[in-house]
């Protein structure tokens, strides 16, 4: 091979990004070593920090660097609600798109017990608690409609009924602006089945 | 927004990679925040390194920690050829092809008077120093074929010649194994043009 030793590592090292195959590796590594050395070692440093510090909420599980993080300690939230998600990613499209005033709670997963995730896992024993111990009037679930999404999705319900708290689940059907004959068919046959009178 | 303080920032990081927008360096934060911390410092660490240690080889211009690359430094190599090519990737790709076993000059760009990139950017004068204090017989230009490629080809033919070195253009054409219909007329007319009596 033609690398020199360090430049064959670094690419090497930037392969544990997600997508990212020899050939793109090479590719950031010519890219940051001729445009961009400034960037990069910010980019090592913001990484080196990240790693060390961002921990998990205590209350809802979310990557935090506080102990607690901004959303739960937001006391103008309505904690009467809590909207239950599989990731950090759910969390941020949420917070993007309307007007949900109340908390979450983030599994950071669903249930897989093939792959040894169970309630312990997914922190569920924490939400059981808050459960237990917060004024929570609805559980609202939007955990994927995947089959072990909906695993999860019912474990939760009964966990909340349990504790006597009601539970909603997200609507699932045709996008808005959605063409009818691009929608995949299970999503079509959910919103036939779950058609509401008018 | 919903990301903590120190996660906006990692995001906002990433996305110095070149490909990255704002959505592939979210899910490259989460990926690498769930799944493989140890991977990201290890990177940070690699990133580093590299950028501060990695600089060019003094007689090529290739990516080297060493203050020779190990290909110039190689006694082996036939000295009396030299493939002059735009970026250190395409030495990689030459190098993983076949038999060549001469050197190479990495240029490292290719002229573009707009951007003030011009013969001392490109190294020429190390260039020319070359050809009047070693014995190279030879010069394989494999610049690309865009005009500017095309150009700095031209003023690093016009050199060698005054240094008494000749010159030679790797073949362009039709790649081996290609579907004429599947051919960009540029090439196939330059194919046509440059055709072989056999």
């Amino acid at each position: 091979m033609s690398y020199s030793p360090l430049l064959q590592q670094l690419i090497d090292a930037l392969r544990c990004l997600p997508g990212v195959g020899a050939k793109s590796a090479q590719r950031m590594a010519f890219y940051l070593l001729e445009r961009d050395r400034k960037g990069a070692v910010h980019m090592a440093d913001k990484l080196q920090e990240a790693m060390q510090r961002i921990g998990h909420c205590a209350i809802c599980r979310n990557f935090s660097e506080e102990k607690i993080c901004a959303l739960c300690a937001n006391k103008k939230r309505d904690s009467s609600q809590l909207c239950v998600v599989e990731t950090p990613a759910d969390v941020v499209a949420l917070e993007q798109s309307v007007g949900y005033r109340g908390l979450y709670f983030v599994l950071m997963g669903h249930l897989s017990p093939l792959d040894g995730i169970g309630p312990a896992e997914l922190g569920l024993n924490i939400l059981a608690e808050r459960f237990k111990q917060e004024d929570i009037k609805e559980v609202i679930l939007a955990t994927g409609t995947t089959v072990e999404g909906e695993a999860t999705a019912h474990y939760i319900t009964e966990m909340a009924r349990g504790n006597g708290v009601s539970v909603s689940r997200i609507a699932y059907g045709v996008p808005l602006g959605g063409e009818l004959d691009l929608i995949d068919s299970g999503t079509l046959s959910h919103a036939m089945n779950e058609r509401k009178s008018v």
